[in-house]
């Protein structure tokens, strides 16, 4: 009668937002600062102040029906323009506006990409732990899913690269800053990874595209997030400024198409054709040009620094064993029993919300999102150490 | 090597974006003031006041990290339950929040139901003229597109319906006030429909749904516009705030399924579950807000009254047949030549763009969008004068 895929997809809901919405109903009953709610990446550091003056200035000095009106499908053309020639001056890739169409946010720039490229009989390779949506977005395009296991340090792995990636491989998806574990991949990996793609290609017969999902580029403690364009040309970047600016809710982001791509101006053709086909008609026009004065810039991160350090370092004293996060703001945490979702139930009771790794095609680890407020993650510390107690009897 | 049917879809764009961009072009080459463009549907009122007060009041007060947050999938709980209870208060449903689902407008709007909706082997019935992109959002979701006419004034025809609607039908869609034509479907119109449907779906064994996409609610010249819940249980309305207020580049909108329909929060979980899997992740935060505020409201609709008095006059007149138009911003012209793209080419000459009814799935017609400057359609009367001369020599 429906369609028994989709009502599945919206009964079961991803486990994060099941948990976030959980988490919602649970501050209702016993009050929000009762809850240590960990399981949604919803920025927690306010858009920086450029967001703010920008979207005033706009609603004030610029027509509201140009304003507010359509733009091409693709984005406002000086909003494309101005993302090119950034990409160019900071990264040194020779963008051109015409390859940088906008979207709503970064799971529309996934799906847009792996609807323009998916043919039938396709497969997709994703480095695990990794975000869960993939598998529905892949499998809704009418791909397969191949995950790619990382090694201990949840880095790539050549052999299970090898392994995985072959004739049937339309692309592979990676994401550095990694969410759930806080990765980024090094020039060297992405050398390795290039090579690799390179000669699977050819072997092939065509390109293996790399689809790089990136919104956490900026969130970073340090570490340098190499830009794959430069390492490999067959690469499309799916953007979004969701975390950097802290947009999630506004929808905005974009995909670029390295120029140096093969066929480059038919595959965004494809991007345009996908993206009209699943009902994207413009990315949201106040927006579009809010980012586009805002290139660069990010929100204090000073917020997600100091809470990775007291994560890491309370947990680590506790006896929990944690990996430390390069970037993003997840703390990739091993769970002390090996069924990780036993874990996060058990977690629930001293109203700790975790998430299980399962969901991210790991087991035995749980995902906690360290975008929110520190006094929160000091208030739920001693509810980590009963927890913790518990498996101690 | 690519997803083909997404490259042509990108490389043709729809018949109606390719003027828009010719005419961008065009602008740029011999100035904006003499080009008559009266291709795409971009409101030319500005938004009412409350958008501009509410947008500002909320940048001002509300906690960025709230305001511009993810919300549940389906929106802020609190505007889908504002929206619910204009639903009640307007129409006299008893909806409920929880069958409100909030979206990046209609196109995301129809591409979610269609999704929600379509198995393997599904027909949906399209009333003609029609917006053309139900066809690409119908075939995307893995239907077959069967095309309904109209009688002459382009209101529904019971025989043709008849024929239309069997057991294969999964839904039809309707959208009143309609685009291209202008016609709005009167209360005997939708209970002849609402009983059809009725026996239809007696005969078929479950029900055959009804898809009310109506972003032109409130665009109406005196005439009343039914809403068709009232009248058939099993209606999913698709609605946008891109006309009435105005905001067509901000993508906000929203599903509300009739909680008179068997299964009602079945279908509503199939919505979410194909949100969820065409990467939707919610509808744009401020917006949803900004919308929840201004309900009911609408933009100063004197300008396209005036605009479609003006037009239809005028080009009546010079000897053009026209049909009033009831509701829209939309005046379908019957083309001086049995081919209208031919006229259309034609009309280009004097910088007139026009889209031809061809890829509305009928022939011989053109759309005259007049949400334009009242002072463009007085520029643009002379190169209409001539343009129809060349038919009398």
């Amino acid at each position: 009668m429906l369609n028994q895929t989709m009502r599945k997809l919206g009964e079961e809901r991803s486990v994060i937002r099941e948990i976030f919405e959980y988490g919602n109903l649970r501050k209702a009953q016993i009050g929000a600062e009762n809850v240590f709610d960990f399981s949604l990446g919803n920025p927690s550091v306010p858009a920086p102040e450029c967001v703010q003056d920008e979207a005033e200035r706009l609603l004030r000095e610029m027509p509201p029906q140009l304003l507010h009106g359509y733009t091409s499908a693709a984005g406002a053309p000086e909003v494309r323009e101005k993302v090119a020639e950034y990409i160019r001056a900071a990264f040194g890739v020779p963008m051109s506006g015409s390859l940088v169409y906008m979207t709503c946010g970064a799971a529309a720039s996934l799906t847009i990409t792996l609807n323009a490229l998916c043919e039938s009989g396709d497969e997709f390779a994703v480095i695990t732990p990794c975000f869960p949506e993939y598998k529905v977005f892949i499998e809704r395009a009418g791909g397969a899913v191949v995950y790619v296991k990382t090694d201990a340090r949840f880095h790539l792995d050549e052999a299970e690269l090898r392994r995985a990636v072959g004739n049937k491989t339309k692309a592979v998806i990676l994401n550095s800053p990694n969410n759930p574990t806080g990765a980024v991949y090094g020039a060297e990996e992405i050398r390795m990874l290039a090579a690799l793609l390179t000669q699977k290609s050819n072997e092939k017969g065509e390109p293996i595209y790399l689809i790089v999902d990136e919104p956490y580029r900026e969130l970073v403690y340090g570490e340098d997030v190499p830009y794959v364009m430069k390492y490999y040309d067959h690469t499309v970047v799916c953007y979004s400024f969701s975390k950097s600016l802290s947009l999630a809710g506004e929808r905005i982001g974009y995909i670029a198409v390295n120029p140096a791509c093969k066929g480059a101006e038919e595959l965004f053709s494809a991007v345009c054709g996908a993206g009209r086909s699943l009902g994207y008609v413009c990315a949201p026009s106040l927006f579009q040009r809010v980012c586009a004065a805002c290139l660069g810039k990010s929100s204090d991160l000073n917020m997600y620094s100091e809470n990775r350090r007291l994560l890491y370092e309370s947990l680590s004293d506790m006896g929990y064993e944690c990996v430390l996060p390069e970037g993003a703001f997840y703390l990739f945490m091993k769970s002390p029993e090996t069924d990780a979702k036993a874990f996060c139930e058990r977690a629930k009771k001293y109203e700790l919300l975790l998430v299980p790794s399962d969901s991210f095609g790991t087991e035995g680890y749980v995902r906690i999102s360290y975008c929110v407020e520190t006094r929160m993650i000091e208030r739920a510390l001693p509810a980590f150490q009963k927890l913790i107690k518990e498996y101690r009897n």
